[in-house]
């Protein structure tokens, strides 16, 4: 999607993969909104490094990254045994399948590579079905946030005030994004609307980077609070919430996302308003049969207890003071400790539908219609 | 309430009044948890800044605040003449008043002074009672913040997690603090208890000020994202919430309370966790007969587009880095825009009870109770 650098547009993915260097090319996320910088990493387990630090997140992006990363982990490679091969991608798959627990999207990839790889004859062979493998799936995921985009087009009405949670865009996924497929469809289609940005904490990914994105592309939105949603939904000024999703339960409708989505789910369940999830095929987990299976993943204290950000000029709209390099201060009582859960579930009865590239579902059709929605497991 | 000043704990009040200086002296809020500084106010016009940059903060703390205030425009006035005395001091009113506009209790805690001034003969007698009405009222809330505890430590079960939302401790207060009260009187009677302190975005009073009272007084708690209650709830980590109020609607129950709040109270009554408000009879407001009639106060953009804390190095448990003077950084795209509402309205069907210094109420019982709450309009 576009950037705008010196106000003018230019195209970027926010992974890609460099063949020449064998890298995994990343747009450093941890540095926007204040400094747009490429990443390469120069090696799988630099790649594994980069999702667990948070360079490249949300769950279709570090799907790509870690099929791709699976890719530089069979490059590097040089013997010619096929089976001491397979073990060592066996290794990397477990690297970067550890790097971000919750997430299913990138095991659904990295199995795809595998899969591709297993019929291979030779090392050289498999190497090249690994990278066709990863760029095919990087492909299908693009393509898979149009067709979400064209589906979820149909639910956005002129006027439309669309409350987000964290940052399901492009920046989360390879190109295009799940959540905000529709809005920017919408947005090119001339439809009016408005985004309500959650600013999601404790790491403020919808302030930052749905913000970010959304003034990339001039749509028009206003951050607010996590706290201030229900006081929106009580007035009756969102029509609508669209999240996106680290893992759908296709058994049970269950999805699992960013922490403070499930609060927003009773919320708008409370007050009438359509909760939409928007997924690709990969985010779609078969084999769990509870929410209660999915490990929940726990990061570091710091990211409740402070924030990241450039220091600024606290007017009424501030503006950043020097440089642009986000510096880390401590909000909360200094040795205080915190609790920190990445993301919480959401069972199927708040969910209004879900937004998949092959149409919209309610949660509890998505297991009969598991055809229709790729499984190839069941 | 106690402060660990070198590890020795002193005792201090949040407002109180410098009668040789006729200042108002007050714990500067701002600074909190990274300093500790008294702030003394030299007119009522530097009292009433003072609340609205929240120095102090609390609705029962900026109502002792309000009252000094008026006592300290009351003896700015060199006049005799009782008629302009009574006009000066209106102004004086209005000007305190406006401060902040959704909490009722400094237009209570101003009437009751207002009302002792009416009898008096000469300016300096209205002088002379206005302060003894002051002292009164910040003596009366600090009496009223004992009740709420030894009402509200009948419900404390030993091994009980509270989760607390913003600040109603001592520093909300004159001392002792609404929320606190029965905390800290459980903590002093050996019942061994558990809080959840939630950050509150934006100005995170939670993790800043609650959780810098409790390590204060060594009250055992951690720090969440508001994001997480849900989480902590869904999966019955959570016994009971406790939250204080700026306005109580004694007429319907309905109580106004820190952005988010509402939240919460949703999330309580969906997974059959007690919701509590605690409130000294200053917060009642006997008027209005709806909710929607209380003036919900926006406030800067500038607090969720970004946040004020100390630099550290952002470890697992961040340590300061240098200093210890808070610092503004930007967190959200820059040029994005906020809105920023103060407050929100918790039903009474939501609501276990209400916690006061003359006992615990259901929210429909307020108005049929009212002379025991001392409705003196009414």
């Amino acid at each position: 999607m576009q950037v705008l650098i010196g106000g003018k547009p230019k195209q970027f993915r926010s992974v890609s993969y460099d063949r020449g260097r064998n890298a995994v090319v990343l747009i450093d996320q941890r540095l926007l909104p204040h400094r747009f910088e490429l990443v390469r990493t120069r090696s799988y387990t630099e790649t594994a490094e980069a999702i667990r630090q948070m360079v490249v997140r949300g769950a279709p992006a570090i799907a790509a990254a870690a099929a791709y990363g699976l890719v530089q982990g069979a490059m590097e490679f040089d013997g010619a045994r096929l089976s001491t091969f397979r073990a060592h991608v066996r290794r990397v798959f477990n690297v970067l399948k550890n790097a971000r627990p919750t997430a299913v999207d990138p095991v659904n990839a990295m199995n795809f590579v595998l899969g591709r790889i297993a019929r291979a004859a030779s090392v050289s062979e498999a190497q090249a079905a690994a990278l066709a493998a990863a760029t095919e799936f990087a492909e299908r995921s693009v393509a898979e946030c149009r067709a979400i985009g064209e589906h979820g087009l149909k639910l956005i009405r002129p006027g439309m005030r669309i409350m987000t949670h964290c940052n399901a865009g492009w920046l989360a996924c390879v190109d295009i994004g799940t959540v905000t497929a529709p809005i920017y469809a919408a947005h090119a289609a001339g439809v009016k609307l408005h985004v309500w940005c959650s600013e999601t904490r404790p790491r403020c990914q919808g302030s930052s980077l749905t913000a970010w994105e959304l003034a990339q592309m001039r749509v028009p939105h206003t951050v607010i609070a996590d706290n201030a949603a229900g006081l929106l939904m009580a007035t009756g000024q969102v029509d609508m919430v669209l999240v996106g999703s680290d893992r759908v339960l296709g058994r049970t409708g269950e999805i699992t996302n960013k922490i403070g989505t499930y609060m927003k789910a009773v919320l708008a369940h409370r007050h009438g308003v359509p909760f939409y999830v928007a997924a690709p095929l990969s985010t779609i987990d078969w084999t769990l049969t509870s929410g209660a299976q999915v490990p929940i993943e726990e990061r570091d204290e710091a990211e409740v207890l402070g924030a990241t950000g450039v220091p600024a000029r606290p007017g009424r709209v501030p503006k950043p003071k020097r440089g642009s390099t986000p510096e880390y201060v401590l909000i909360a009582n200094p040795g205080s400790r915190a609790f920190n859960p990445g993301f919480d579930i959401t069972p199927p009865e708040l969910i209004t539908g879900i937004i998949t590239p092959v149409g919209i579902f309610k949660p509890a059709e998505l297991w009969a219609r598991r055809a229709e929605l790729g499984c190839t497991q069941c």
